[in-house]
C-alpha cells in the first residue's frame, strides 16, 4: 500500500469552505494467496483505505483471482479493462496523482472503499492475459446480479483492452460498452507514448467519453510529457475536451527521496479554468 | 482464513430475483498470542469477513482466550459448545459447505461479522478441555450483560458437549439449555461416525431441535457418507425432519487441487423439496 | 497492540443496569514505515479496537509521520501534546488502566476508534523532539479544516509540553490553549515523580482543568505511589478536585505473569464517593 499527505488547494471550493486543506490517504492492501499442485495460484485481496474527511476505516469488497502462466481470472470487486490498461493515467501529477487529462467518462472500476447499499449486487468477472510485452484485458460487470431483470436503461458493462510495448514505443487501446452500466454509454480510449530518451517521454491519449442520458460527454485529447534530471522529474500536460470552455493543463514536479518516496507538487487548470494545486509527500510500503 | 467463489443456484429464490448468482466469501482471521513465563498462552482473535451482497468489510467482536495444557478458557465472542462439537457439520458439501442435514435449531455461535445494535450486550464465556482423543466443551452466553434483569422469555444459554475418537469410531454429544437465549428452548445432539476404510466414512446425526414460542421445531435425523478415490471425494446425505413435508437430501463431489484447495459442487433438495446447487472453488491460506 | 478482559464493577451503574459486567478491549495497531535514502522515516498507523458493548470493529483515522534524528512530525489523527507528555497517566491502576486522578479537563487526543460524522474535518499536526532524556511536544488541531471560518466559540487547539528525567527525578509540564477546540478553555499540567529506590516511586500531578461555558472545571492535585516486591506491585493514589464533594482515591495491585502479561485489580472511589472496581488480565503482543 502507500501513504500520502500534503496541502491541497481548490480555487473557490465552495461557499463557507476552506480552499486549502491538508489532504491525505492511507491505503493498506491485504493479500492472501495459495498455489495448487498444478501451479494455479488462487488469491484474494481486501483493501483498507482512509482519506481525509473520513470518520473511520473499513475494508472494501473482496476480489478473488486464479492465475496460471500469464492468464488471470478475477471475480467480485474486479479491476476493469478500461481502468487497468496502460498509459491512460500517465498524465497524472502531484502527490495526489491527479489530472484533468484523465478520461471524463463514467465507467466501473475497482472500488477501494465501501460501496452504497444500492450497489450491493455489483458483481464483476475479469480476465487478463500477458504475453511477452503485450497485455490483454477483458471485464464484465453486472450492476446488480441479485435481480433477474435489470432496470430499464441499465445494462451489464463489457470491456476490452490491450496494450503493447515495442522498443521506445508503447500503445494502448480500450473499448467498453454500456460503461458504468448505463445503456448505450459506449466509451473508447487510444493511447500512444514515445520514450525520446532514458529521461524524456511524451504521450498522446484520445478518449471517446460516451453518452449519458442522450448527452454526449465529448471527445477528449490529452498530450503529456515528462523530463527527468537527477532526482527531479518535471511533468506537463494539456487536455482538450469537446464542448468545454477551456483547455485544461497542468505542470508538476516530483523530487525522488529514494525507496519509492517522493515529494510532489502540481498546479493545474480545469476545463472551466478553475485552478487546483497540491504539494506533499507520497511513500510506498 | 479462506476464500471461496462460484455459482450458487436457488430454485425460485424470490419474485424478481435471479436464481443463479456468483456467491463468494473471503475470511481473514487476525490472531495474536503471547505466552507467560508459566506457559499460559493468552490470545485474541478478530475476524474480517466479506460475502457477496456486502457493501464493505468490518471486523467482528473480539474473542479472548487463555490456554494451559489442553485447557482453554474463552471470553467475549466465544465458540459455543453446540457449534464446536465434532461431527455435527459433517454432512456438509459443496464449495459453500452447506447441508439441510445441519441442525435446524436456533442456538448461539461465534459471530463472524457485525452483530445488530440490540445485541451489543452479548457476552460469552467458554471452556474446552482436550484429553487424548476426547474433547469436552462448555459455554455460557448472557444475551445482554448490560441489564440487571433479562426480559421475560430470555435466559442465559448454557451448553455442554463432548466428543471422542476410538479406532474407527467417533462419537459426539451436545446439550444446550435455553438455546439462543430463548427460555425453555432446550436442544440436543447425538452423533456417531464410522470409518469403513481409509477412504469411506458413514455417520448418523440425531438432533432434538427444541421449542420456540411453544412450537416444537422437531426432531431430526441425518444420515451421511463419503467415499474418496484418487483426488475425488463423493458425498451424500439424507435428513428427515419431524413435521417437514419431505426428506432433504444432497449429493456432492470435491476434487482436491492440492494445498487445501478444492473444486466442489453439490445438488441438494430441502425439506420443502426446494432445489439448491453450487459449484465453485475453495482455497485456504 | 494488547488485549485485556476481566470483571468491572461500577456502583449504581444505572437504573436497570448490571453493576458488574465483563469488560474487554482488543487493540491492533497496523504500522507501515519506509526509510528514504537520506534517513528520513515515513510512517503511517491505523488502529483497530474492539471494546465490550461494540457490535463490530472498524479502523480509526490514519496518522502519518516523518522522523529524522529525534525529530518527528505527524499529520492527521495525531497524538496531542497534553495526551503524550510523561507522568500524566501514572496514577492509573487495574487491568483497565484507569484513575480518577487523571485530568478531568477536556482536550483533543488520538482517536482510537471511529469519530462522529460532525468531526470529519478534524485535522491535527504535531511535532516531538527528543534530546537525551528530554522530550518536547507540540500539537495543533483544527476541529474542522473544511470550513473557512470556525463557528463562534470554537477555536484551533494549540498545545505545548515537555518532560525530562534526571537521576531519580522526572518532571513534566504541559499547556494547551482552547483545549478540545473550546474557546478560552486553557488547561495546564505540572508533574513530578521521584524514584525512592528501584522498587518504590512517588509522584505528584497538578492540573488546571480549564473553563467550559464559563464554568471553571477546577484545579486538581493527584498524589500517587507504587511499591514492587517480587512479581507484585501495589499502587495507591489520592486526588483532590476543586469543587468536588469528596477526595477520590484508589488502591490496586499488579501481579506480573511475564512477557508483559499481568493480572491486575483495583478498588477506586470517585469524587462523588462512587465506588468502582476491576479485576482482570492484560497482555501485550
Amino acid at each position: 500500500g502507500y501513504g500520502r499527505f500534503g496541502a491541497q488547494y481548490v480555487e473557490d471550493r465552495g461557499v463557507g469552505l476552506s480552499d486549502t486543506i491538508i489532504s491525505s490517504r492511507l491505503r493498506f492492501n491485504v493479500d492472501a494467496t495459495t498455489e495448487t499442485d498444478a501451479g494455479v495460484t488462487f488469491g484474494a485481496r481486501l483493501r483498507f483505505q482512509n482519506d481525509d474527511g473520513d470518520t473511520q476505516t473499513v475494508g472494501n469488497n473482496a476480489k478473488f483471482s486464479a492465475s496460471f502462466s500469464g492468464f488471470t481470472v478475477s471475480v467480485g470487486n474486479v479491476d476493469t479493462a478500461f481502468d487497468s490498461v496502460a498509459l491512460t493515467y500517465d498524465s497524472e501529477m502531484g502527490y495526489e496523482d491527479s489530472s484533468f487529462g484523465d478520461s471524463q467518462a463514467s465507467f466501473f472500476a475497482y472500488a477501494s472503499k465501501a460501496i452504497p447499499a444500492g450497489a450491493a449486487g455489483y458483481m464483476g468477472v475479469a480476465a487478463t492475459y500477458s504475453f511477452g510485452d503485450a497485455n490483454f484485458y477483458f471485464s464484465y460487470v453486472n450492476p446488480d446480479q441479485r435481480v433477474s431483470t435489470l432496470p430499464v436503461g441499465t445494462n451489464e458493462e463489457v470491456g476490452l483492452a490491450f496494450d503493447y510495448s515495442v522498443g521506445q514505443f508503447k500503445i494502448a487501446a480500450a473499448y467498453t460498452a454500456d460503461a458504468a452500466g448505463i445503456a448505450d454509454n459506449d466509451i473508447a480510449f487510444l493511447g500512444a507514448a514515445y520514450a525520446i530518451s532514458d529521461v524524456a517521454n511524451v504521450g498522446l491519449n484520445y478518449y471517446d467519453n460516451g453518452t449519458i442520458a442522450g448527452v454526449d460527454v465529448g471527445d477528449q485529447v490529452t498530450l503529456y510529457g515528462n523530463y527527468t534530471f537527477g532526482a527531479t522529474t518535471v511533468r506537463a500536460y494539456a487536455s482538450d475536451l469537446e464542448g468545454a470552455s477551456n483547455t485544461a493543463f497542468g505542470i508538476g514536479a516530483d523530487y525522488a527521496l529514494g525507496e519509492g518516496t517522493r515529494l510532489s507538487g502540481s498546479i493545474q487548470s480545469g476545463f472551466a479554468s478553475e485552478t487546483v494545486a497540491d504539494l506533499g509527500v507520497r511513500f510506498n510500503f
